[in-house]
């Protein structure tokens, strides 16, 4: 289970999707849901997303939840967490995370994958600030996601 | 003087306030109280929550301040600024916070405590997030705060 | 170019514009224009801290935009990013941003400069909490920048 | 396949092993062979204290090598680098070496793990360095290591 | 003046040194000549491997030097230091060098560049060590150094 | 107890060392005996740097010592480990070392002390490098130090 708010998706995190595919038989994308953040995208448009970005890739699902990550990967029968490593400060509250749910259900793994080094210093914030200002973010995202920007930032 | 938000306490703070009481013979926890942070918790509850959890250390007092750490400081005729090192990151903002309150007052010394390698990756802000997403966290806070959470998440 | 918040300019700031007019004929220093950040002061009153903070110097000027920091330096015709490198977690950022504008347009430079060692935790959000709790911060900024400090937490 | 020096393997690393051999069917752990780092024991003995380490764990092999790790991989057609992850410095060459793998050969996929905290900051050179001065490393290393480490020290 | 030991030169010094001719008139490179650090390559070698590494970029000398490098900026009327910036580990060292040679002569400034990002992590001595268990590492460093490599590990 | 090798001691040390004597009715400063790691300066030479260095400050013993530090503490009724925190990376190592104290001896505490920000950036070796080149380190060690740096390097 690759759990995340996608807000958007980046080459990063297709990235790190592909690599997941690559070692196990089945990976979940799990959107988090979660109002309090704020997103800019809806879950729906997320999930839209992520589903044309993987296209062709077998053994993925996309779907979504709120609550508790430990709860939802008891209920789908995962314990794999799979996680991209990006930058420092990311690796310790990764870190922290992963500790804190090892704490809640000490069956779960967390397992850290790393992306190629073109989106070692990529995030969904930066390139929304970027689009936002009419920045070309083409070659950092799915096509997809390029053309929902753009659409936003109308 | 042992200053802090703990909102809640954690049982890092805790060890941290017990190996203080260790080294010295007076340790004031002071509250910081800043409504501007939206605490979960009322300044009451916090005092209430530390005072529950320290029973039985002596030479311990909780009291709650608001304005510039150093005044106080001053104002309580302490002289030492405890704090805990957690992580990385905090390491950066307690070196420049310390830095600060260095310049405002050179008579101030910060000591750095290091917590239980248990407690390196926990933080106040992790433990409401997930209690309030209804899970367990039983081992990581005094048994007075876990009630005190359960009560707010209903 | 030497883009920034200025909110308010801090003695890290002036000392990183001494550098960059040692270094460079030409400096221009762009305050950013983002009223989602909230800022404290005005463009105005930036700008003013500013000029008087670097009267005497030769080559340099105050100016502000909104939008991509690319597209303005196109259009001033500026082809270098000057930026201060205070601490850890600042490189990461400064890299991310670095690199995502050399991306937006591969012509840019982005040069790093360090501060007096004096500088290399301060910042100006400290700077603010710090005045607006009555502290002194007259060591750490412009003179003029005190001034509107006090002015400000009235 | 997990590659380390291993001398002497220590508690954090059979948490590694012990973690792998629940995500994988097979897991090799191979000694790397390279005299030049004045190893304090023999291929031999390092061997022999993983072996009596892992006792009772199946679905693991104890090998060694010299030369370059991803041809090692290929000749035993593995295509998955398991690798702890300890702390900040650790990460950075980790990536390091990651990244120079991919490069070598683009199939090979590093996976890092996470240690039980206990274990975050605990090396194979403090290990040595206290065992060497008389220090008691019982809960650090398993029993059989200690017994050599006792022996090596005489 | 870019100094450094270049033993051998990466694509990531190349990429520094096209960086800075683009910034600066004329660039020298000084080879650093510490025979404690005993190099891989003589001083004729590493001296060579430049020069054909930079064929068509004008404005750059390839020089070498022992003793401080203060004195060596002074005695070529220099007073810029360019370095690279890689990852985390080296900033630290960076720093700390820099504040050195501002202490031992303040009118010299250092100026930290990025390199692309494909070069972020590498490093002369994970080169000299892949190379010499036979590893490829044709994309990561100029085609002379790859034949020099070759030749060394004969 | 201070422990270190302090070959030589800097100002950084030192400045570390009046911070203790103000904290702690008793401070010794130990100095590690480990001919493995080839110091520049002796026992005595090192033992008589900061004494002379100390000079005026009451409380303060210089002592050295061979072996395992908790059993020095313990020998000489000490429970407190005093370091400066300088950086980063420091930082880790320093963290690594105080939880393999805790875990030979738990009675003992470790307490961290934060220099001046001048010496922040300041380590024994680049002092010896800087300084056997034949660079100024007047305004960064003790005079004694300075003396007796200028003899090693004749």
């Amino acid at each position: 289970m690759y759990p995340g708010s996608f807000d958007p998706p980046t080459n990063g995190h297709i990235d790190i999707i592909k690599r997941a595919c690559d070692l196990f038989d089945k990976v979940i994308i799990a959107i988090i849901d979660n109002p309090a953040k704020k997103p800019a995208f809806t879950i729906e448009e997320r999930e839209y997303m992520l589903e044309k970005s993987i296209q062709g890739l077998s053994g993925v699902d996309v779907e979504h939840f709120s609550g508790l990550l430990v709860k939802y990967l008891r209920k789908k029968k995962a314990r794999i967490i799979i996680r991209g490593l990006r930058e420092m400060s990311d690796f310790e509250y990764e870190f922290q995370m992963a500790l804190m749910n090892r704490k809640l259900d000490n069956e779960i793994e967390t397992v850290f994958l790393m992306p190629d080094e073109r989106w070692t210093y990529l995030s969904s914030s930066v390139i929304k600030e970027v689009a936002g200002l009419g920045g070309n973010v083409k070659c950092l995202v799915p096509p997809v996601v390029e053309k929902m920007l753009r659409r936003l930032s109308k």
